[in-house]
């Protein structure tokens, strides 16, 4: 068995063409005789390439001039602290819109650092669905709004944009940034851990509009000072060079592919040959609304957690790693971002049919 | 030309050896037929990994098991903050003994949380050279003294401990740590990015002594909170994987080559054979006095700034890379640190006798 597929939520699959470009040049890259990760961030070398990947980036997807990129360490979960200490500076309060974990998570940590106020978007009938998104009523009040518009632990996506008026909109799109095309312009602030979409684990991404950039409390820590990285190329302190040069490969291979527009058709056509498989099924259910289904995550049961072990055990010694689903919900759940193949999801469900037809008379079906 | 050696003050070299096992490995990590940056950071492969190289990290240096070791995101700079959030909670106040650019930078950052009073301890005369280190009779008035034992722009080494009597001594080891031995124990903390002695740029270590933990400021970011990361492997949110994998391989070949015992007379023997020849040679000279001399980075000069240029120009053409010194000082700058072989200061030191004999007569010495 060599051929195997990695579901992992993340740190997730990479593109094998940018693993083995990685791989041919560790030793030597750009003819220097020294490995990317040993030479100096302020090189010229490495200079020029993180300007390019600033640009390929940019165009993959659509970044308006008058924002700012910023490449940062420390996770969304150090953006979770970092945006109330850029942000939460005029009205000193915000609006989380909470999801799910990581909605949630975020709420909690920007609490340490002002007022926050938070309203659950779930809806839990018989599917987990998201209610309407308007708030413009109440939006002017708070110095932001944030969200997370994909929950991996669920697999529930939100598609709509929640209408905040001219309160800036802030995401964390750690898991489905570049997966589909966005109007960057509709958001005051995006965020991405690089671990699912962009890259390795290590670098985080931050999209930020140019006038919210100025005023951080005078305690927010250098590294996440928006103004201070902003005007220091991301490189106050010496950057994680490896992970950054990685998104670098990542941005070339996407713009190579097609850009965001044919990686999104991908995308939906993994997502829809899965869920379709799951419709039609009676052996195994996705409890997300049809409107709310992530493209990114797949949750799905058999209903029965000894059921659940053993089909991950099998899947696992056919290749299909890492489908257990998150201890929170139990289950199984295939993460197929980007740099998941259709073959892949393909594999998964030739294993799940198969399974099904040796472990439906189990279920009472057959 | 293949043989070059990479004298860059970090990112630094590292161990040859430890990029072709990544190299080798990075497609299929333990038989995995994925990259180790691909797996969960939650996954028993990985744990185990991350165990092991704690057991080797703690072997190699000889930490006591009343000292805790985080592997955190956000570099040394990071720590600047992440230090007085968690520490400066008793009596509110720091003391900074500043040597350089680095424990100043220290020093201006943890003003941003408390009150810090400076020190600076470096002499400069004909000769840059340390003071007397003793605070033992202030030091009860602070709830931590901060110090860092090597600056790498001058290349001033530190090798007395400041008596601080039972106050926490902090020292910031970025550009020093597993290069000798040094007694743990004197140490409230100790931490260190990794991306010269360690690992590639990305990972922080922190070596605290368990009784400083709990006490952190409630605004502290939970990634850079102690008692959170502590509880939680380093793992409250997604980790560097990558970066803490290079950081195992490397702990792997100190242990292999003889541990810190001979890492550090080899450190030595490096040093002195490059100091005794800039010390006997009158075109060169080093300006920090022989007790403080670092044997991490030597600096050097000409005298001459056209020179100086000439020579890092005929250096890097002959494969002796990143030898220009920090803006601040101008000049040549050896970094030397654990992964450089002897080979690398022989290569250095031919090359400079060879420049010396063809343009000593610039200098009006022959």
């Amino acid at each position: 068995m060599t051929q195997v597929f990695n579901f992992s939520a993340g740190p997730a699959m990479m593109p094998k063409a940018v693993l083995e470009q990685a791989q041919k040049e560790l030793l030597n890259w750009q003819g220097q005789h020294t490995s990317v990760m040993e030479v100096s961030h302020r090189g010229k070398l490495f200079m020029e390439m993180i300007t390019e990947a600033e640009q390929n980036f940019r165009q993959l997807y659509r970044i308006p001039s008058n924002y700012k990129i910023l490449f940062l360490q420390g996770g969304a979960r150090g953006q979770f602290a970092a945006i109330p200490m850029n942000l939460l500076n005029k009205k000193g309060k915000a609006l989380y819109l909470t999801s799910g974990h990581w909605s949630s998570t975020a709420a909690k940590e920007a609490r340490l650092f002002g007022t926050i106020d938070e309203i659950n978007i779930l809806e839990q009938s018989e599917t987990l669905s998201v209610k309407t998104l308007y708030f413009r009523d109440i939006a002017d009040q708070y110095d932001y709004v944030h969200y997370c518009p994909n929950e991996t632990i669920s697999g529930v996506e939100i598609f709509d944009l929640p209408d905040v008026g001219d309160t800036p909109l802030v995401a964390d799109m750690s898991s489905n940034i570049l997966s589909r095309k966005i109007d960057i312009s509709k958001f005051g602030l995006i965020y991405a851990g690089a671990q699912k979409n962009l890259g390795p684990a290590g670098i985080t991404i931050v999209i930020v509009r140019e006038d919210l950039i100025g005023d951080a409390r005078s305690s927010t820590p250098s590294i996440w000072n928006y103004e201070i990285q902003s005007k220091s190329d991301s490189m106050i302190n010496t950057p994680p060079t490896f992970a950054w040069y990685l998104c670098s490969l990542v941005f070339k291979h996407l713009l190579a592919l097609g850009g965001v527009k044919e990686i999104a058709q991908r995308n939906l056509a993994k997502a829809n040959l899965l869920y379709q498989y799951l419709d039609q099924s009676c052996f195994y259910r996705n409890n997300v609304a049809k409107t709310n289904r992530s493209l990114m995550n797949v949750t799905f049961t058999t209903g029965n957690d000894e059921l659940n072990a053993k089909f991950v055990a099998e899947a696992t010694a056919c290749g299909l790693q890492a489908l257990k689903g998150h201890k929170v919900l139990g289950g199984m759940r295939a993460s197929i971002y980007n740099a998941m193949p259709m073959a892949g999801v393909e594999a998964l469900i030739n294993f799940m049919r198969k399974f099904e037809a040796e472990n439906s008379s189990e279920q009472g079906i057959v």
